[in-house]
């Protein structure tokens, strides 16, 4: 059984605005759901239909049909839970950190996150313009990594100041980055999916970076932000491990 | 204006089936229509509504309503093509090919093949269960680079057995890529996205590669196809440059 209050909580955890105001997110799918439930994120409620075997305190059964009512998905997936926000540690200004200007994309900012948990990178910090990370397609394509990455929302240039390494930028016409000697600790900031890293972000680095085409003269004009994104940490790994 | 057997024609494209028999697909978008006809693929008909100004042969003004029928997109974008399926050169075993073995989200199977244009790989091998490129979601996510990549689907055990160099697989408990010296010459193959690499492929597969990870214990299961395809081009490519 759900209330109609649960309901509506749950419908209004679509919009970033009651997200932050209730600190509360959505989580959906047996897989991701799990991997919450076994990390340090609290969970708020769990609902799930019969012949889901997912077991938590604050659990309640619910049928098909109202899942469907509650559920953000299309098809939805034998169980919703509502998480706790966790909360946000200070950021670690020894490790490499990952920092977003404004990516927008769902999709790319799950891509990230699973790409910061697989390259052992402990900071994402994001623009606040950057794609809320408690945004359901957002959680469903971190695949649980949500939890192993500290993402704080913040003013980029406020870290940039309080930073006293390298700030390396991802740009078109940057040096090749598989000539550098990349350290292990500094910032590697991402821009916008359309018009890149912004004027006074772009201010702040001071060494601008580039993946080298290889392509013909006609090639393709840039590469993803995510799919940059998982070269550039591989690089940076990788030069840590040579060293 | 639009017929009614065009209209017919255009919404049977969106199944492979037809799109084979015909020999034809859809793109949209002005970016990708753009794109596809600045290259050697060849137009069949071209609608556009009146504030879109691309020129080309073979076009017809429609109206907004008209556009919103015969779009696959939930917001059409002023203009949608129908082109040729060009024709597949036979595959050149001297470079690196990219071996794709049934993956099946059009999203990944795009992005590998911006992917492949940007690390200027000509011959991209796909089993026959992999999604269908001109699967009007790949189109659309290729940017245009699906213009640039000979694109073969077929037999992938045949493929490697008319090859005689190395054939290199992505597997989780692979030997350390950033460890080999990656040849020039060779195929790359990349598994299912919940299954990797098939048994009967497997068996072919001559060096196990994997991306290391540098998380904790914890971390994240394994990464996306499409950004494993980023990290392992990377490297070959980087490799290609340092001998």
């Amino acid at each position: 059984m759900i209330s109609k209050n649960q309901i509506k909580l749950i419908q209004s955890l679509k919009q970033k605005k009651f997200r932050n105001e209730y600190q509360l997110f959505v989580a959906e799918g047996i897989k991701t759901i799990t991997e919450l439930l076994a990390s340090h994120f609290d969970l708020h409620q769990l609902y799930v239909t019969e012949s889901c075997n997912i077991d938590a305190n604050n659990k309640a059964i619910i049928s098909e049909t109202e899942l469907k009512k509650i559920s953000f998905l299309k098809t939805p997936n034998k169980a919703l839970a509502v998480f706790k926000m966790p909360e946000i540690l200070p950021i670690d200004h020894y490790g490499l950190i990952v920092a977003l200007d404004d990516v927008r994309d769902p999709g790319n900012l799950g891509t990230i996150i699973r790409l910061c948990d697989w390259f052992g990178i402990r900071d994402l910090v994001c623009s606040s313009e950057t794609v809320d990370c408690y945004n359901p397609k957002v959680v469903q394509a971190t695949m649980g990594s949500i939890t192993r990455v500290n993402i704080t929302y913040t003013n980029l240039e406020q870290v940039f100041s309080e930073n006293d390494s390298q700030v390396f930028g991802a740009f078109m016409d940057g040096k090749n980055v598989y000539q550098y000697n990349l350290p292990q600790k500094g910032v590697l900031v991402l821009g916008n999916e359309a018009n890149g890293i912004s004027r006074s972000i772009e201010r702040l680095v001071t060494e601008r970076i580039s993946i080298p085409r290889f392509g013909s003269l006609q090639a393709t004009e840039s590469l993803n932000v995510a799919t940059a994104t998982a070269i550039l940490l591989s690089e940076f790994k990788r030069n840590s491990i040579e060293k």
